[in-house]
């Protein structure tokens, strides 16, 4: 791959603006980016040439060394992926999306062989942790390292043992509790945050260890997994995972993610009722943000539950009595606040040691396109406010005698 | 306008086709369209020449005699415009769009001044009947000459007075009742199948006639107009028409218009939360066909609508019941019939007498684009089924186990 680097503006730019970025520096990495690069990730030098110029492949600085971000996915390369040039070259590949079936029978049947093991999926939000160099570093979904979640994942869990013996593993598991400022979400036995472990895979490749292989490792190094409901053969499944699904649902917890034990077959997630409501009720709260987006897949997701769980007149009217409520009450509520002269908001508690601390985590959230600015910060805790304007606005017009 | 008739496909076509285009009426369209229609219109002629060339302004033949067909709006041109070439041309123009309000107060007073008219909006298909030459032509909304129709409406009203007097008013009103091929309701009033005029508007300039003239024209040619509530002061209104709302939402009927009793401001609509609910619940009985764009405007009227009655918990919870099992009931229904080896399809009854005129109106359903077969043709009557294929083909799929 020759990149024309005239052509390449953001290319351009990391290069004069990177501290780090000497002439042997580019070297290696002009020498990586022609040769290497397209090898390693098994995608071809023109697909990644395009992306570059297309801004899909990002440069970026990070604490004095270069890395690429993968803004969406290309090839087999997932989006969220990022790659860090140290002493080596690392590739942290983006976590793969796991596809989800509306019905337990006959898809579980169809696409897994043999036995499957159900983890619970947590309402959190997607982060994977990696060693560079003598760093570790937590990555959110699309690829951004996030300072807050960095900063308490290594409070949460004592890494350096794992990551100095497996410098080339990737711990990926959701950051959950109430203090989480992307997904707050309330469990017991978590409380203001917590980490749970859901896959360990491998950097460049992104092979996923076999389930045993990774709970060897999470009891080595006392890591704290996500709750396994057992392993069960492929036929009885679907019966089984009805009453898992309804313990969560009741429970108000999200889900679950059904696996291949090898991790050679993909991952298949399904949704509890409450999650759905749950979700629902989020996007009405903010109609004119998400309402339009959340709502259709999740509906649906609804109706195909209900199906196969066979429900009774009277199930039937207590799920359709729920949905309507997460449409009509947030809704309702919302329009009023807005109505009293308040704006559409969302408030979310961080906690941090300085006020520093807030502020960094405020350019992260702004240069994710997120606005939000800090309403409180007392002992040691920050509360921030992400105002939802498309919301605000177009209710106040409508309630100002807009037409529709 | 000078038209470029080789670079014109549609017009071309035309030309050679039409069996009563002589080179005389040739030249007296082509005239019209250089110099006539533009000023008739108000349009200037580029872009009625743009139009043409892109297949907006469409060219056909009706019953021997050439007619143009706006399939989109232009200017102020409203689409399902027509323009007919007989002894003298007439334009008659496509139904305004009616623009609705989610909020009585304070859009009335702001929109409206002194006094306002409130009419019943049926659901039904709107029609306009006009007289082209010696016949009497029935137009759907985008502008199609329906045969059912057409036929109807003359059966069903006593016209030729009405138009052997006014040439150059046109009949604006809903086709309503269970035997309607478009939209099957059930009024206790009308049964089968009625007719019900809302707007007498002006051929041409599109000019709507004041409630009063209209009224009275109604009386004199003894025509059925849409029910009255009644006429209110604009700032009365609201409280009046949120009785009436509810009065209409119990009898299961649609909604109001509310007009300006001179019908020089444009008209409001409001509707019921039974209609809400009653178009969700078809939306969701084909929710890969409707479900995703009908859905969020109903909804979020449901919420504005709820948050103006002032409604109590019980109320709320009333609402959110009706609008949960709209959406879910049917879905699961629908999946239901799909898992027994069913297809997801609508039947409508017409009358009809004769199989000829079943096919015709076939014919024209298919020019539509809507995919229908004849069920059944016994005692003067047709069921029509249509087959929406994306329900039936995408839940089959999940169903199979297709991942979502």
């Amino acid at each position: 791959m020759k990149i024309d680097w005239r052509r390449n503006n953001s290319l351009t730019n990391f290069f004069f603006n990177c501290s780090s970025c000497d002439l042997e520096l580019r070297v290696v990495i002009e020498d990586f980016l022609d040769k290497k690069l397209q090898n390693i990730l098994n995608v071809k030098a023109e697909k990644l040439n395009e992306a570059i110029e297309k801004g899909i492949i990002k440069f970026f600085e990070f604490h004095g060394h270069p890395a690429l971000q993968f803004k969406k996915g290309i090839g087999k390369i997932e989006d969220g992926t990022l790659i860090y040039f140290r002493d080596k070259i690392e590739v942290i590949r983006g976590f793969p999306k796991i596809r989800r079936t509306l019905m337990l029978f006959p898809t579980l049947k169809n696409h897994f062989k043999g036995k499957i093991v159900v983890e619970e999926k947590m309402n959190g939000y997607n982060v994977r942790i990696a060693s560079i160099g003598d760093e570790i570093v937590a990555l959110t979904r699309r690829g951004y390292m996030c300072p807050y979640t960095t900063k308490k994942a290594v409070e949460i869990l004592d890494l350096s043992q794992f990551f100095n013996d497996n410098p080339d593993l990737v711990i990926c598991g959701e950051m959950v509790g109430t203090n989480n400022p992307y997904v707050s979400h309330y469990y017991e036995e978590i409380g203001n945050l917590g980490f749970r472990v859901f896959d360990i895979r491998k950097k460049t490749s992104n092979d996923p260890l076999s389930i045993n292989k990774k709970q060897e490792i999470l009891n080595k190094y006392n890591l704290p997994g996500v709750r396994v409901f057992g392993t069960f053969n492929v036929n009885e499944a679907p019966e089984k995972i009805k009453e898992v699904i309804k313990e969560i649902s009741e429970a108000k917890r999200e889900g679950i993610v059904i696996k291949d034990p090898d991790m050679e077959i993909l991952p298949l997630k399904y949704t509890s009722s409450c999650a759905h409501d749950y979700e629902i009720s989020y996007a009405f709260t903010y109609p004119f943000d998400f309402g339009k987006d959340f709502f259709f897949s999740r509906v649906i997701r609804e109706g195909f539950q209900a199906f196969e769980m066979k429900e009774n007149d009277e199930e039937l009217r207590e799920r359709a009595l729920r949905l309507g409520e997460s449409i009509l009450l947030p809704m309702v509520s919302t329009i009023k606040n807005v109505a009293s002269g308040k704006q559409a908001t969302e408030d979310m508690t961080i906690d941090v040691a300085s006020p520093e601390e807030v502020e960094e985590f405020l350019r992260h959230l702004h240069n994710l396109g997120v606005y939000a600015v800090i309403e409180k910060f007392e002992d040691n805790k920050a509360i921030i406010r992400r105002i939802h304007q498309s919301t605000t606005d177009k209710i106040t017009n409508l309630l100002n005698g807009g037409l529709y």
